[in-house]
């Protein structure tokens, strides 16, 4: 795969990292990196993620024959429709956005002809923010969701495979709504349950809390704004996801209030061999 | 700090780390390790972290002038007191027990005179099982509380906290019911929500999960069995967290079922907050 220009919608942690893994692998022989705030896209150019900065989507859009979206999921909808109606004919735009199901409807079928969009989904990333963190191999042996729809043209959804295949990641597609359900239990939930024991600590207890207090609460230091827009774009799944869990716990304080020590560790040895199947 | 012989009671992970320890640091001349399994005893007898293995706990007692348990919480006031039945008067000991309360106040005022026994729990420790995940450096820069009591010779406090310091630790005392109500919200509550991650999360979807779903359940991965312990041996402060959890997360679904974006960075945002006061 060899893209004349790359263009990359938001340089941070994501956008930073597939523009230096695309330099890294020679999958781009130039990359054009588009954002609001200068700084940052300064700090783009330095971190080598970027060869050049623009500030002006539509004047952008032209530009690249590739464009990867990497904003919060609430704009890329408006964002991608913008692109779309100042890019060349045979230009196909992706994204990196947690949740699909609203994305793909909201722009499914409504492209003008000879512009395509396939929604992605990188798992990966960090609760670090900025270009400052991104790294050439972010993507490596990691799944990307690519999720088309029956009206996503095949050759748009070949191209973006190749495209995060040649970053080094692993493929999977998926329906948008059956990734956001996923996702809601496997990514949404563990930062919920994260966000809400750092929630609850008061912080003058945090000098006693060791190495599991840390793990398990290591996502809560993410961005609250675009955690926010994650939920908010996957509620219904979340909400399911989060009922679930509430359910769990009141199994788990039923046993405990009784003092039902086969039904604790019954409990706890199912999360732990679901948790072991996982590895390290 | 010189101990002739130092005597650990259960050589997993932390007894074998504090054999090692004791041994890198000067602070024992010979370690003598006891256990109920043989091959356990032979693998911390490989990994250096004992000298020699002994099966019998009333045999060992008055071999050791310091004496750790580090043996499931709800064992160790009893083993405290055959061991105290056996031990030579200036015995002191100490344990490793996640919990401290009901450990304490079944001993406070009972062993025989001229041995005491302190309180300690080490904040450190991981998932993992066994001698052969042991190391030195274990206790290194983390925080031991040692729990006295009106009733602890204070010459035997200053000695366990003497140990733990030759070890690498910092030592804090504190008392062991403000030490329970604490860990229940530190520790004990980190390891529920990620069991419960764990728990929800059927095991088919575990190629979905990224390191946000890693972290947050690491924990789960711990020894049911041995959890189940420290659950119901905090019984009531594990309620009460467990209360605040369930709060937090119906405050959190009000928010999201509303839309109400600004209520959801709010909670979010806290979080983030104390996450980041802890750092890395």
């Amino acid at each position: 795969m060899s893209i004349d220009t790359l263009t990359i919608v938001g340089v941070g942690l994501i956008g930073g990292s597939i523009g230096l893994a695309a330099k890294a692998n020679g999958v781009a022989r130039r990359v054009l990196g588009v954002g609001r705030d200068p700084h940052s896209l300064c700090k783009a150019r330095d971190a080598g993620a970027i060869d050049e900065a623009c500030l002006d989507l539509a004047a952008a859009a032209p530009r690249g024959s590739l464009i990867v979206l990497c904003t919060p999921v609430e704009r890329i909808a408006e964002q991608v429709r913008t692109l779309a109606a100042h890019a060349r004919p045979g230009t196909i735009i992706t994204d990196a956005g947690s949740t699909k199901a609203g994305i793909v409807t909201a722009l499914d079928g409504t492209l003008p002809p000879g512009v395509a969009f396939v929604g992605s989904h990188p798992l990966a990333g960090s609760e670090k923010r900025g270009p400052e963190y991104a790294t050439a191999n972010l993507f490596t042996g990691r799944v990307v969701v690519v999720t088309p729809t029956r009206h996503t043209d095949p050759a748009a959804v070949d191209a973006v495979t190749e495209f995060w295949q040649a970053l080094g990641a692993r493929v999977r597609r998926m329906d948008p709504f059956e990734h956001d359900d996923a996702l809601a239990l496997t990514s949404h939930l563990p930062h919920l349950a994260a966000s809400a024991v750092a929630g609850v600590v008061p912080p003058h207890l945090l000098d006693l809390a060791a190495t599991g207090f840390r793990d398990t609460t290591r996502v809560a230091a993410g961005d609250a704004a675009l955690w926010t827009g994650i939920f908010l774009s996957n509620r219904g799944a979340v909400l399911a996801a989060a009922e679930k869990l509430s359910a769990w716990l009141q199994t788990f304080r039923t046993a405990l209030e009784a003092g039902d020590a086969p039904a604790l560790t019954e409990l706890l040895d199912q999360a732990k061999r679901t948790r072991d199947a996982l590895g390290r």
